[in-house]
């Protein structure tokens, strides 16, 4: 943690409020404060103001003091959004932003109330979200760390599906492997959905028991050092027929297709559509229903999102998800999904494991 | 989940919407919204009218089918809240309230467009929470279910405690037998906090490697089929010191103290204060530094909080836990947690695991 550079995003977000004519912005969601100030914690808020403060409770003193950086520490007795309140009073504030996509309006209420009617209150989405998109060399160094350890339990992974096994005993077993390797938890509620339960894009590993054939969606991730990885791959149980074959081949086209115009300057709804293209040629485009993937960081769903007609533009530096599906409705499912680095030129493909179809007898 | 009184749930919140002369309740906070109509997906929000109506979008309109009760179900094709609005509106709403501990300021300002100048949002808080503070039979079944599995699970915890392995390795193992018990998942991140870091409240399992000797804080619990378990022991490795025991014999003495006076009528601020008083006799209660306990339910914290002051009164069919600790800092702690069924004459420990302190070799 020790090479997180803080001040300079801090000093990115104080230019954007500067633009906003706000005085400061009250960031309460966890993992931005956690950009910002390096707090790992479940209870801390920064007030990025010229000089930044940071608020927490007595639980968190210590850690605070060890992890905290680029801000002065207060701990609180009581409340901490009154405390901010009192501050942005002392510092004599006029213009105060709040997250507006995180904050509640029962806190809005409160803060509002704390403050009196010198300060005004001012709703501000996605500043620290936006700065995050981009990540920095030592967040993409976190991220490979993160995708390399998800990658490496695929193998062991493959080695305890056996028909006749609870989804969720695979999923436990997955978890485990992880938690030994290293992981501070995973990403995401395991994904392990196997027969027609594969249709289900958010099949979370049930009590379901793998059958002796068909396809079994492995979706899974870990969060190392707090960054998130994020991978999926489909596999078949005993021998596919052609039909399944040829599934699995249209979506791995499409995700192929989608990652060869990843480069910073495309746009994300560009990436969509190039997945979507290639499986309107294998007449699958309307099985495919939801977006082609997402940034991936400090959160497993961050900005940007690659879905049809977003006109965001790649920058270098994003890492998002490449993720294209076919679900047939009670039939089965297919989806591939790697984790990409996005690059002036092109880009890098993070997730360094086979897509071919596999078969497991 | 056939038997849950989804009805008699939403009759009583009916009534209280009419007390605070609101029409409707916009349930965003999906505890609530499965606590009043079944629904366990991620993304759904049910409107508490005259005739109740569950929104979700087409990934779930399946499960929807299949869960929701005492509501009609509607499909959206984009954006929940403004299919909400516009049901407020051919209803011929006047007075919506919203959730405002859990609505964010950003979705309350899209409601308030949505809506247009004819109906009037009201800021409630509290009005589902307060309902589901009181379990009914089905759920207190459920939750001894939950409370049942993670107690199962303590003796082969002890068994996987071995100096030299990583805290975080424990919890995996613990996390791994859970899911393989049938749990749906942990109910918060499990804290394995050994030697110095015992002495942190909040010590999540990390990579900190066992020692020959010292304390040894055990806290988790398991979701099982949506209720939450939540205990702590905290054991030692090797022979424990008269000081140790000394320690422990005081923590366990306040927890026995805190459940003597637990029963419908006593306040949650009594409960608290009994801890608290028998630390003082002991010259610790300085180094307790949190409240004594919280209900626990759909969610792992839930109404009442066992602090100090709080005059809440306890009712029957509560289910909270008591769980004082005392905390040297740099040096040890301990804290010892039940689970705590609230009845008309007294209480009902739900924990059946020992607290006597167990020594390790």
């Amino acid at each position: 943690m020790s090479r997180m550079d803080c001040e300079g995003r801090q000093r990115k977000l104080r230019a954007e409020l500067d633009r906003r004519k706000v005085d400061a912005l009250v960031v309460t969601h966890l993992p931005n404060v956690r950009y910002l100030c390096g707090f790992t914690g479940s209870a801390g808020v920064l007030l990025v103001a010229r000089r930044p403060v940071f608020f927490t409770d007595g639980r968190y003193a210590e850690q605070a003091s060890a992890e905290v950086h680029d801000a002065r520490i207060s701990v609180v007795k009581s409340g901490t959004l009154p405390a901010v309140a009192a501050t942005c009073a002392k510092l004599g504030l006029k213009r105060v932003a709040i997250e507006s996509e995180h904050l509640t309006v029962a806190q809005f209420g409160g803060l509002e109330q704390a403050l009196g009617k010198g300060v005004k209150l001012v709703r501000m989405a996605g500043a620290v979200e936006a700065l995050r998109a981009q990540k920095d060399a030592d967040e993409i160094a976190l991220l490979r760390n993160a995708v390399g350890l998800s990658s490496r339990l695929f193998r062991p992974l493959l080695r305890s599906l056996h028909s006749g096994l609870a989804e969720s005993a695979i999923a436990g077993k997955l978890e485990y492997m992880a938690r030994k390797a290293g992981a501070d938890r995973m990403s995401f509620e395991t994904i392990v959905a196997s027969a027609e339960r594969s249709a289900l894009p958010h099949g979370v590993a049930s009590a379901t028991k793998l059958p002796a054939e068909g396809f079994v969606v492995l979706d899974y991730g870990v969060v190392l050092d707090g960054y998130c990885s994020d991978m999926t791959r489909t596999v078949h149980l005993g021998k596919a027929s052609g039909e399944a074959r040829i599934l699995h081949r249209a979506v791995l086209e499409a995700q192929l297709a989608a990652i060869s115009v990843v480069r910073a300057g495309a746009t994300a709804g560009e990436v969509d559509w190039a997945a979507r293209q290639e499986l309107r040629r294998a007449k699958l485009d309307r099985f495919f229903t939801h977006s082609t993937g997402h940034g991936v960081g400090l959160e497993v769903h961050e900005l940007p999102r690659l879905a049809a007609g977003n006109d965001a533009v790649l920058q270098p530096g994003m890492v998002i998800t490449i993720e294209p599906g076919v679900y047939l409705p009670g039939k089965c499912g297919i989806r591939i999904e790697d984790m990409v680095l996005v690059t002036e030129r092109g880009y890098e493909v993070l997730t360094p494991v086979n897509k071919e179809l596999i078969e497991l007898n």
